[in-house]
């Protein structure tokens, strides 16, 4: 066993330690290496990709246009330069097959991941979800080679029964509980259902799971401290963040066009200390 | 000549335009396609890379440690994704030689790139400045491939006499201009004194310099109408805006570990927002 074999294992127990209850584990997503040193400056035990922070950074629209190889290689640039555990965002496994599943558990370990999200939305243009039986099969081939990698590894299976509007509203709740326990059942190690921020939906769902709840969060979704009391055992923020990001950006360039003004650069972190961030 | 060529020629064209007078070229400099994309959407006329942006996303810090291939496929990535004319920061040309100078060109113009900043500080960790009549050979070897291409390539030759502190203070004026004059004659289109931001001085720089001037704006530089006054061509931001973007991010990272909170999110770019913009 290399050294770096042994340290990622390592990592894959700290994080997988990480979802046995309190304290909530909570990941702002990274899309880049200069905010993923950010994070890891500002703390937190581990880093999660946005895949779609990743795919507008290199240039794709969300949902699995970006390829497997070169989101794997966003998430080994981002894994290189951090030593906390790092989860990667991978869509829906790039392929429909469950042999897709189990090369994209592959390709996340090979690039230093130690979790992946895989999520039964097939993408860009495609139907809504993939069918249940189907993503239970991509599941359980994405848990046996996760398994068979000798890293601990935290399978995040997602249902986008929620943000896809999948169905009538009110059988939204039971669809999404109904695939994700079955996704448990297959090896999911954790279940996140995205779209949800209402407390009595995200109270009634950790109720119905059979496994740790992860909840995306998003400006209207109840506090941090407020998701731990209810149970929740990981939040994330998807795009948000970089989004955020680019949203101060846009101003300045606004700003810049209309009054030629530079008010939204005051405050920003100092060249310097970005570099010495990076490495310098 | 493809299609892509005689495009090339044409946003080359377009791009020298604009350092012939007024209005100021104003360029927010961008580090990923993202950032591109909304520079271009807020109506700018052509796109700046900023080299230690590109870095920094991409998990080195500023100076040259990144190589000349990676820069390059950054450039590339964001010029397949806009239309204005892009110019590219390629720091001081990946290699000390003449023909590490040409090669650069070449590469920038292979991405797609109309316009290349060409630097005399050699990057993290070696002197300050290359000495004057090396850079003056390198600048020469510049424009020569420039020309060879048949695409209009604008050359921004920029002194670091500024930026490094080199010498003392009341000699910086006179070593800039020598220099930068020295890069004019020697083939550069636009010469860049980044780290002056007192009018004064900027003011005696455009008398002094026989070309385009262009300045590095920071958050106490004069606004862009007052540069503009001053006779000032172009004035870039350099990874200002990217610091401003990972600024607000690093907020929001401390206020979620800290309180729990998400107020950072709130009147970000909505998510169908930037996918549409990334062509979904």
């Amino acid at each position: 066993m290399t050294k770096e074999i042994e340290a990622q294992r390592h990592r894959g127990e700290v994080f997988r330690r990480l979802h046995a209850g309190k304290p909530i584990l909570v990941l702002p997503n990274v899309w880049d290496v200069a905010s993923a040193k950010i994070v890891e400056q500002a703390g937190f035990p581990a880093i999660a990709t946005s895949s779609a922070g990743v795919a507008f950074a290199l240039g794709y629209p969300d949902g699995e246009v970006i390829s497997r190889d070169e989101m794997a290689a966003a998430v080994a640039r981002i894994t290189a330069h951090v030593t906390v555990p790092v989860t990667a965002d991978m869509e829906s496994g790039y392929g429909r097959r469950p042999e897709d599943a189990a090369a994209t558990v592959q390709a996340a370990i090979a690039a230093g991941a130690v979790g992946m999200n895989f999520e039964d939305s097939p993408g860009e243009g495609r139907e809504p979800l993939i069918p249940e039986a189907q993503q239970v099969e991509r599941v359980r081939a994405a848990r046996e080679a996760a398994d068979a990698s000798g890293v601990p590894f935290v399978l995040n299976a997602r249902t986008d029964v929620y943000l896809e509007n999948v169905g009538a509203p009110d059988t939204r709740l039971a669809h999404a509980v109904r695939r994700l326990n079955a996704y448990r059942a297959a090896g999911a190690d954790c279940l996140f259902a995205p779209g949800v921020s209402d407390a009595a939906t995200i109270a009634t769902l950790v109720k119905e799971v059979d496994g740790p709840l992860n909840v995306l969060a998003m400006a209207t979704s109840p506090p941090v401290p407020e998701l731990e009391r209810l149970g929740v055992a990981r939040v994330s923020l998807g795009s948000g963040p970089m989004r955020a990001g680019l949203t101060v950006f846009k101003r300045l360039a606004e700003e810049l066009r209309a009054a030629g003004t530079y008010g939204a650069l005051a405050g920003a972190i100092p060249h310097a200390e970005l570099n010495r961030l990076l490495g310098a």
